[in-house]
Parts: C-alpha cells; structure tokens; sequence
C-alpha cells in the first residue's frame, strides 16, 4: 500500500479530534513494524495529554508486547509515559516506519519532543503531511534526517494542512466557525434536531472556545442556556450579537455560573478572541457579513416537515465525521 | 490492528461497486502477508470479471513482486487469470490471511471457484463477513476448514450482510430502489443537482437495471431522455407509472433505440423483474406506497434557492460514497 494510504489513516484518527485539541493541533499517527505491518493508528486528543507520536508509540508497544499495557497505562502524565517508553520499547520499533500528519515537534514543551521519541525507538523512516514552521517546534524534521532516518515530505499535503488550519488560525490570532443543525431537508428548527452523540460534540466544543457567539433574536425566541453541560461544567462566555442591548434577565443562559455575557452590535470583541464559535439559524448564515472560516453541519438522518433553508451558498467539504446515525460536515464557502 | 478493521477496509472498497456487480454480489478482499502487511484492497467491479479474492491475489503477487504485473495484466478473461496464478504464485502468499466480506465461492461458475485459489496459494487465515448459503457457490469455508486454514466467520457480520442485501434480494425475485439528486438544502428541481461523477454513477446503474420506473408527471413535465450515455450504450427499458396513456411521441425517452417503454397504472409487472430502480421527485418519495427496499441520495455540494422537499421521513444511512465534491448516500427508510 502507499503512504498516501497510511497517512490517510492518520488523518481520519486525526480529524476525530478536531477542534478538541485546542489550543494544540489536531494531530494523527501511524506506525508500521520493520515488516509494514499496521501497528498503531493514534492521534492527539487534548492538550496537555500525550502527542499523536507519543499514542501511536505506545499502543505500537503495546501489540508488539501486550505485557506493556498495564506498565503503560499507570503512567500519570505524558513525561512519566515517555520516560517509560524510552525504558521499556525493547528495540521492538527497531526500524519501523512513522506516518504523521505533522512534522514531530523538536522541543521540550508541556510533553517531550516527538522526534526524539522516533530516535530513540529507533524507527527507520518518517513520512509527514504538513511541515510545522512553528517557531518553537520546529526543527523535528531535520534532527531526524541529521540521525540518520529517510524523511518523506508533502504526503497528502493537501489534507494535513487543511487538519492543520484551525491550529494555524489559532496561532495567528483567530478561528471562527459557524456551527448549525439540520435535518436531510435543512430544517434547524423546531425541537432538537441532532442526536445526542452530535449535541455532546458540540458540548465539548463548546467547553474549549474563548468566546461563543449568538444572535440576539435568537437568544429572545429560544431563550437558550448555551452551556456545555453533556461534556463539562465549564461554560463558554458568550457575546449576543444585538443593536438592542434590552434582554430578560430570566433567560436561563444569563444564570450561568462562572460565564461573561457581552451584548454588542460589533463582532470586533469576537474576533480578538482565539477560538470562536458563532451558533444561528438560517439568517445568521444567509447574511455572514463577516469573515468565518468553516461551517460545520450537524447532520441528522430523517426529513422532517418546516422551514427549510432557502439560501444560496456552495461548500467545501473538507471531512465528514460520523456520529452514532448522524454526521457532522466540517465545510468551508466557496463562493 | 483487529479483524473487524482489515475487514472494513474490503467492506469499504467493495461499496464502490455496490450494484455495479448485478447479477453478482459487491464483494470485498483484503490480503496481508505472514507477517501482517497488507499487499492488496480489492473488490468484484463487475459481473464476468475477477471475483475479489482473484483481484486480490493478483495485487497481492504483484506486491511481492512487481515483474509479475506485466504477465497479469496481459490475461484475457479471469479464467486465464486464475491460471496464471496458480503457476506463478511462486509461494509469496504463503501463510497469508485473507478478508473476504463474502464466504469465498467453492464452484466453478463462470469464473473458477476462490476457495480453491486460496488453498493453491497456501493461504493460512480467511476472515468471513457473511456465509454463503446459495445452492451453488456454498461450502468455500468448509473446503477451508477441511485443507487445514483456520476460518473465522461472522466479523463485521451486520455490515457485511447490508453490503450482501440487493444480492439476496436479487436472488429471492426483485431489488427496487428509489434515486432522488438533492442539494444541501433539498431542493430536486431547477437544473441539473449532482456533479458529473454522481450522473456518471447513476448512468452506469441505469445501464445495468431490468427496468426503470418514473412518473407520468415528470415524463410530461421534464421531458426526459432517461438513457445512460455517460456510462453504456445500453438504456434502460422504462416503465412510466401514470393512469393516463398518452404521451407527446416527441418525449426523448421514446425515441432511444433499443428500449422498451411501457405505460401502467401498476407497478405489478416492475416487481416481476430483478433488478429495478425508481426515479423520482418529491412527490413519489412521499407516496412511496410500494416496497423501495433502499434510497439512494445524490447529494450536491451547495444550498440552493428553491423549493425544498418537505416530508417526514427516517432514514437509516448504510453508507456513504464520496463522489468528487458530491456525496451518495446508500439508505433505508426506518419508518
């Protein structure tokens, strides 16, 4: 099989991360014994936890000797497990192949430096998607070429930067994305339109951003608390996008603890913060008069009788993430 | 990596030719060498052509040994083929494991039997989605089992039974599917929907069904031509369900050669036939009063301005296929 093939395995473990790895990227593994045999597909799934390499590392131990796991999992953090691979890998990676969707990192940051992980297990050869131009982190390519491992470069290319370009946002200053619920039949309203593995999605999403964004209207009609509560306590602060400044104080969202609500008619506060989330229906996306980077779709499985979207817009669709009978379209405009 | 995900992977590739193989059923193969590397992904394309374990094997010698490519591509039919095989296999494939989404055939049809290709080239492992009970292809696993491979059944079995359905289904009497092309927003009408590779794929299945129904409605409103020009020569014969009888002459559907055109009220004499899709709008999918067994969505890329489907109705998604910037979704209707 080719390299775009295993790549492409690490992007989809990747892509079911996105988002929650903020403020890091979202980041997919895979390792191949000196055989080519599949032995770990992993990805990163929250900063502060283990790097993609440093997952795959350890599950590729782990089915090469199984006895590993238990030593493995009672690791407390990242540095403990990398410490406990860098004792422990046996020389059972001796030559294997790394496909990653980004360069490993060459610095010592909250974790340690991937590539020298892939140095010290031994692997032969590295194919990576996107470079990491990162002032801190780069560098990973070159310390593995330097020892000696074949690099492979722009390996689906394409796709690891498009995985890439939330965290590339971030790191410039600002992501914003529009998120949205529909039926087959585009309808966003009138009762709970995804399922509850697409609402815990976006819970969790919800739990990471530094500002979540809402239109006034809705906020009146809907009367919405906006917490995250199927995944965490902590709740995004919100800004109500509203030229009135009136709102009834009873609104469950209002009565969130531990949460800032701003009402302005101005998005400038907005795209000062990092990570963005704007929630509406049908008129907020027909009149996006300001920048959003993608749209992402909840997507339910039945046709249901309303209002369906009427709107003109063409999509990009960069990943589709399957969720238990829905999915989520991770898009971007075309026009 | 576990059975269930090297057998997904030949679940996934062998959706790229669900229908496409009638009379035959989609099937799909994934072959991995004695030390776990996978040498091939393959799938039945089409019905007189390899089987999927021929396919795979053929990829799977070629992996081994790429000068083997040029005497394999040069075999006329899959008899000779499998003939090439057998002589040239050289024991690369020993003691490999081969995925089969369907128990390999043990006849010789058309084509000569798999199970015996299996044993030739000294495989030890066969992973099997679904059994095979027809009359004439059964008892592949247990010619396996009895030669001394180790044969597992029933992983992915769900899946693999979904996969197998319009085969079954063919081989009890009738398959009927309805076809719709939608945009984001559901809209079906105003110009053509779906993109060249999702007409493409209708083209091709049109070229392949027994009988194609659509409406008196949209004959008289569309004026269709209803052919499959961009796949085959060969049109469907239609079947316009309509109470009325007359039509304008002038309807290109009845001015393509080689095709029978019938006009009823009845869609008795469409049941009595194999293999039978259904094209039509927003209103047959809302009467579907007769038995679709799936629904196949075209789904376009953008939302359009115009007039959404509006209906209630679940669906169960059994697969998505990605057709360049558009997407098909393969469902059943849940109530």
């Amino acid at each position: 099989m080719s390299d775009e093939f295993y790549l492409s395995l690490a992007i989809d473990k990747a892509w079911n991360y996105q988002l929650l790895t903020y403020p890091n990227p979202a980041v997919g593994a895979v390792i191949l014994d000196e055989n080519g045999k599949i032995l770990s597909i992993c990805a990163h799934q929250k900063a502060g936890e283990a790097h993609a390499e440093l997952n795959a590392t350890k599950e590729a131990l782990v089915a090469k000797d199984y006895r590993l796991k238990s030593l493995f999992d009672n690791a407390k953090d990242p540095n403990e497990l990398y410490s406990l691979i860098i004792q422990n890998h046996q020389n059972l990676l001796k030559n294997s192949t790394y496909y990653v969707t980004l360069e490993p990192c060459a610095h010592q940051g909250k974790t340690p430096a991937c590539a020298n992980l892939l140095l010290a297990v031994g692997a032969k050869r590295v194919v990576i998607g996107s470079r990491d131009f990162g002032e801190h982190a780069k560098g990973g390519a070159k310390l593995l070429s330097d020892n000696g491992l074949e690099v492979v470069y722009g390996v689906c290319a394409k796709e690891c930067d498009e995985l890439l370009e939330p965290f590339l946002r971030w790191q410039s200053g600002n992501f914003t994305f529009f998120k949205i619920a529909l039926t087959q039949n585009a309808v966003a309203t009138g009762g709970v339109i995804s399922n509850l593995a697409s609402r815990t999605h976006t819970h969790q999403i919800r739990s990471l951003v530094d500002l979540m964004v809402v239109g006034g209207n809705t906020v009146r009609t809907d009367r919405p608390i906006l917490d995250a509560r199927l995944a965490s306590d902590k709740s995004p602060n919100i800004l109500i996008y509203s030229s009135k400044d009136k709102f009834d104080s009873q609104i469950p969202l209002f009565n969130v603890p531990n949460r800032e609500v701003y009402i302005s008619n101005s998005l400038e506060f907005a795209f000062k913060q990092r990570f963005v989330m704007v929630e509406g229906g049908e008129n907020f996306l027909k009149n996006l008069d300001f920048r959003i980077d993608w749209i992402l779709i909840y997507r339910s499985n039945e046709f249901k009788i309303g209002s369906s979207l009427s709107l003109n817009l063409k999509l990009k669709i960069i990943h589709r993430t399957t969720l238990d009978d829905g999915e989520l379209l991770w898009c971007k405009r075309v026009n």
